[in-house]
């Protein structure tokens, strides 16, 4: 049981000092050698844990969904919050969001890193949909929000949210950004069943972000 | 003027072959040297046109983009069709539906060619949504579809019937499928502001597809 404890320290000492360097050196600029010499193993622990710097980067990958479920799970419990609210700001809360993030947000969106954004997109909606999926049927029982499909109607506004805004699939002109917000908001509206207006608060929350 | 010309039928020369090869002996199994065997010219003419077999593969990706917008093209044309019938006839004719498409389809979707994916999703949005906007605006003439977001509306209906069904990042059993579909009819309902079950018949033409 100890090796095992002992081992999951390693791989995470990796992926901490692998993180760093990323992004301060850079994906590209960054060697294995780099890492062995912060962590201060031989190659061979390196790759006893990880085959090659691109399944290091998707372990990252992996834990920065991980980091932002986190965040959406402790603000959907907060009852304090109005339930609308808890859904919209749960959602963003999952956008990766750490310090220097835009350095590997960038690794992630690069058009040669699809196969990444592939990753993330796949892990987030896993991860993310069953969250969501409590203030949503809650919604349905107050009344809020009517819909037949809760979990695929969760999955669709994800999966719209991070096309429009996070990856770089859509190419729209900085100006076009409010009317694409505005119009992910009503779009969104309706697919909840909730009314005309129910999001348009979010547009600040929105906006702040951008 | 006839150089030029002369130089676009080489180029497709090169596509033609090259699609064939990827249908038949597989991407990957197919060097440049087989493209340049049947199109009978040297490496150097080759490389005039495109620095890798990667960027063929683009090429064709995006004839396959077009090809199915001149599809959808032709039937949002046909006023014969009823208008909801001739949107979404016009998305499902644009999915890539040629002879021997499963192979390149295959090599699109694969994981480690999400670049490709990211390509395609791009081109086929750029290129289809103004195709829809037509019949769209029709719709919303004739009181049949309700939104301040025409453009918005399309783009993701687009997008998430192509997330949800055409590119591997969805990872649902064969059983869940009838249910997704649902779900996205419902969705696309709500979106376009139609009355519910507007889109029910095209469950079946989704059923004939899967």
């Amino acid at each position: 049981m100890k090796t095992v404890k002992e081992g999951e320290v390693r791989r995470r000492e990796i992926l901490v000092a692998a993180r760093e360097l990323f992004v301060n050196k850079g994906y590209d600029q960054t060697s294995i050698n780099d890492i062995l010499k912060i962590v201060d193993i031989a190659k061979g622990t390196f790759y006893y844990y990880f085959t090659s710097k691109e399944e290091v980067l998707e372990a990252i990958i992996l834990d920065i969904v991980e980091e932002g479920a986190r965040r959406a799970e402790k603000i959907v419990k907060d009852k304090s919050i109005p339930l609308v609210s808890r859904i919209m700001m749960a959602i963003m809360a999952q956008t990766p969001e750490f310090e220097g993030s835009d350095e590997i947000k960038e690794e992630i969106h690069k058009v040669e890193n699809a196969k990444l954004e592939h990753l993330y997109v796949r892990a987030m909606l896993k991860r993310m949909t069953p969250i969501l999926q409590e203030p949503v049927l809650e919604g349905i029982d107050q009344g809020i929000f009517h819909m037949d499909y809760p979990i695929e109607c969760t999955e669709s506004i994800l999966l719209l949210g991070h096309m429009m805004f996070d990856c770089n699939v859509m190419e729209f002109k900085d100006e076009e950004f409010p009317r694409k917000i505005q119009a992910f908001l009503c779009n969104a509206e309706r697919m909840l069943g909730t009314k005309e207006g129910e999001l348009q608060e979010f547009m600040r929350m929105f906006g702040q972000l951008s």
